[in-house]
């Protein structure tokens, strides 16, 4: 058998338990390595490859922007969960407090972001070029916006 | 400025030149943690809660079947292009040399489990419980037939 995903096995079986989510309930350092990985998904297709396209450092490639929105389209759902109370006092993390002090502003700040991926996908099937670039900035606002309330700096 | 984000962008800004799927070429060691984060994310939908499912470890859960089937179906994709050649030599890492001896075994691998993941789909859809139960099967003999030939044990 295969030892590391034995091992992802065993956690989920030790946990016990299941959220509403029906999720096996994970372990708060669980947690917050997979929201981490969430944000780092959404780095790599944003910040590797849409924003360095906005801002004119690599070519524009209509079909990559496409298909990079649709990616975030699933990828910018997936960190929230992650942000439970139960993590609240986990160590190694940029989270700030205010993610569970203000849930309603985090909440608006997760919707903003998701607005802003669908605006980008409604505007790389339209094709204009500049209608893009434009969704890819609101994009990056809605980014920044979050870690701005959100993260450490 | 946020710092955090800053540091992704200079990251991405200092790579200068661009890869065919015009993404701004990316250090080994980030392609190595963002393959990482796309496997992380995949156990978590698949061990976190379809596998239980199946299993019977939580409660069936059709619409989160669906939805994770969905989202296993952009994650699938995602991991492949951070095993480059540049990363061969990277540590800190379960990849195996034969990713890069055997390419078509490993791109085989790939197409076996986006091959699961859509029969998976496709159950869900259907709506028969059992029937999407060893679909999940399917798609873990799947991951593990991958990590059995591709990473460290």
């Amino acid at each position: 058998m295969r030892r590391r995903l034995l091992s992802v096995c065993i956690v989920a079986a030790l946990s016990g338990g299941y959220a509403a989510a029906a999720f096996a309930q994970a372990k708060p350092e669980t947690l917050v390595k997979q929201r981490k990985a969430a944000m780092t998904m959404q780095g790599k297709y944003f910040y590797g490859s849409l924003n360095p396209m906005a801002q004119g450092k690599i070519p524009y490639d209509a079909a990559v922007a496409a298909r990079n929105a649709g990616y975030l389209e699933v990828l910018s759902k997936l960190p929230w969960d992650g942000f439970a109370e139960s993590t609240k006092d986990q160590k190694d993390t940029g989270a700030l407090p205010a993610i569970w002090t203000e849930p309603a502003k985090f909440k608006a700040a997760q919707d903003r972001l998701q607005t802003a991926v669908a605006a980008l996908v409604a505007a790389t099937k339209g094709g204009n070029e500049a209608t893009v670039k434009a969704a890819i900035g609101d994009l990056g606002k809605a980014c920044g916006n979050c870690h701005d309330n959100f993260a450490k700096q």
